[in-house]
């Protein structure tokens, strides 16, 4: 039921990513009754997902309960799943039987990974979108130093630390740069048998370049300087298959202890359920206004949607979705006003920057100037950037902290592993690869 | 094989808890080789689970890397499981394959939760010894609330939030206080539909007493501080049943969103391995030495060990262990520098604390000064000795922080909910118990 005329109108948000979120944060001063709907209960900051995943910081750090992110009388929160869009009753059903009513209603709820069509792959090489996801990669990697050490100390062998990395964008390049920091830097003095710095990192890419949406030059100071850190990297390199201990390119066999997926990503199984028309990754096609065609009750926002500016497609990461969110939420201020909008949304570039390890980055600035960045000045700018959009003081502050920690001091932010001791494809590597000389002398030959 | 003598002795050390942690770093500058083995790659300080359990701090702030606490020439750590052990030929077999000689074995792999049969019940009311364990109680936790928001949303009513707690012991005394906190103080303000101040926590205890180590007028105490935080308390309630929503004592029907399970602990099963003399919870009969009687090369150290001094049994707790660590570590010491020892164990008890809640807490300190504690005063030597034992600079300056944080502020640490969205038995939960005035109006009657 609706509710009569001259009642405060009703905005429903899906999905309390970064555009959902702003989108929220923009309305809740405003006359409407806001509510969002989100699986988790927190918000992740997910460009630090990978620091999670390489155990330099800890879930909290990066995640927030949406609840305490937005308290405020006129916006509620809750934890849900969407089962079905009304777009002419304007209802939206839930998982738990709950049926919401709109006005307008704001459909962000970003992207997934694609296994394309693969999916069996997804619990062998596991993608990094939640921190469900991190935690899992984390216990993968450090699991790995620990089985190998194991074996070592069983057997005097123990399978090569091959990680291989299957994509070589911003999110492949981050893994692929920490996992050798952590081997080089931190690992090196805890293990007795293996030596942790004879680990290697494998970066498989399908297109012939890393890093695709960056301008040439960086791609190149990118691939020297994770060069410099030993990772290795396959462009051109289609993966054909993904199972426990290997994977293939072509007919190739690479060997891995662990693969990580970094390759693909969907578009949420929300677009489908608008019933509207949708790219091939199952983006929503908006127009200038964020509406699906015809539907200008409805805005789509971040990853999901599919905007073109003057031809070229809005990229999907943060700084749009945050952008979109907020226009979002200003053309719902205007409307309420009983304004009508006119200004379609505008993406205000300020550059894009991808992390490599410690004290490495690229970085192409579009404001407040224009330019190029590589390395420590790169990595400087991630940095502060990253501090400061994280939200909420506490974790800037305690971010910050283990930052000064880990990169000062070399010191492990939060190397433990949590969950089962089994890792997919172990049991499978021959045992005899890398045999180290020294060795304290406590292994039994009683076996 | 066992080495010509001569050869340096080894020390195996099973388990990375408080006692053999302490044991291993007793050991570290003497001319032994050390092994210790764990199933976990961490020392947990299980004093502070119970607060990641309530989710004021995250689980790294309470954990370390073994390696990391134990890095040292002549310590290994090997994470493993123990899966026999054999006494004539010194040699201990892990489940890699790995096989272990020692010349002197510390047993302390502590002790897991007994449900007295009921091994069913485990599933339903977790209990509290693991990081793992911790998360899980969290995630339950924290789900009740949000679940029944979304209840309230749909239905306009909700089941009560009553939370039982089995056991009334420090673990039992600490939960409840902290849940009641957390719906009391920090999740006030977060929900639309619901009270969360509304939640009840209720203590059920078999014997006549809770805290029954405690002297009698701490007893008393602890019940007034968690009455006043409106914790419900019943003694000689003995559980007959534990199911999905509900528990029994004796015929009557106790409805319970999330039920812990605070009630026993049995010993590990590593006592069974060992092929000893155990008492009744499966505890390791030792003598003064610490030796199982005929056993001179073998040491059982913490909750595995059944120690009399006096007549009186030494308790199960984080001192004692770490004593008995100590003493294992002095006593080989001594041998190695080809002495005999003669001074037998002997438990310096410096007191005993639990804390109720913020800013409430019971202690009975022993030393420096002998005495009982109540309220204020016990809940910030309670602070001031957590910290101090905490493992690791790096953890004792972030959970300052994140008390100051807490403590001071009302803000909640890590209130992050990961995994399931299932809660066992919420779906048999009548749905119509509890009915609130307000709400924002975003309800709809559509369905």
């Amino acid at each position: 039921m609706n509710q009569p005329a001259g009642q405060r109108k009703r905005v429903v948000i899906l999905g309390a990513g970064f555009a959902g979120l702003h989108a929220a944060k923009a309305l809740r001063d405003a006359d409407v009754d806001i509510t969002i709907v989100d699986r988790r209960n927190h918000h992740t900051f997910q460009p630090l997902l990978y620091q999670v995943a390489l155990a330099v910081l800890s879930p909290a750090e990066i995640a927030q309960p949406i609840r305490t992110i937005l308290r405020s009388k006129n916006v509620e929160v809750l934890m849900d799943e969407v089962t079905g869009i009304d777009k002419s009753a304007r209802t939206v059903n839930l998982k738990s039987g709950t049926v919401l009513n709109y006005d307008f209603l704001v459909v962000a709820t970003g992207s997934t990974h694609s296994y394309f069509g693969k999916d069996e792959w997804s619990k062998i090489a596991p993608g990094l979108k939640t921190l469900e996801d991190a935690v899992e990669i984390r216990r993968r990697v450090l699991l790995a130093f620990e089985l190998a050490e194991g074996q070592m100390q069983e057997t005097g062998t123990h399978t090569p630390l091959n990680f291989v990395i299957i994509g070589g964008g911003p999110t492949g390049v981050e893994l692929a740069g920490a996992i050798s920091d952590i081997a080089k830097l931190y690992m090196r003095r805890d293990f007795k048998h293996i030596d942790p710095t004879s680990a290697q990192v494998l970066i498989l890419e399908g297109s012939p370049h890393i890093l695709a949406a960056y301008p040439e030059d960086l791609q190149q100071s990118a691939i020297r300087q994770l060069e410099h850190l030993g990772v290795k990297i396959r462009t051109g390199s289609h993966v054909t298959d993904v199972q426990p201990g290997y994977v293939k390119v072509g007919d190739e066999r690479i060997d891995s202890v662990v693969t990580l997926w970094a390759a693909g990503v969907q578009a949420s199984p929300l677009g489908k359920l608008l019933g509207v028309p949708l790219d091939k990754r199952g983006c929503v096609m908006v127009n200038g206004f964020l509406h699906p065609e015809g539907h200008d009750d409805i805005y789509v926002c971040g990853d999901l949607a599919h905007v073109e500016i003057n031809g070229k497609q809005v990229p999907g990461v943060a700084q749009p979705a945050m952008q979109m969110g907020e226009y979002a939420a200003a053309t719902i201020r205007k409307i309420l006003r009983g304004e009508t909008p006119h200004k379609t949304f505008v993406y205000f570039d300020k550059g894009d920057m991808a992390t490599i390890g410690r004290k490495a980055a690229v970085a192409k600035v579009e404001w407040p100037f224009k330019g190029h960045l590589s390395g420590l000045m790169a990595w400087f700018t991630w940095l502060f950037v990253h501090v400061f959009f994280l939200i909420g003081f506490r974790n800037r502050f305690a971010v910050l902290r283990q930052w000064a920690y880990t990169y000062l001091f070399y010191k492990d932010g939060a190397r433990i592993i949590t969950g089962s001791r089994e890792l997919p494809g172990w049991e499978t590597h021959p045992q005899s690869s890398v045999t180290l000389a020294e060795d304290i002398g406590n292994r039994s030959s009683a076996a």
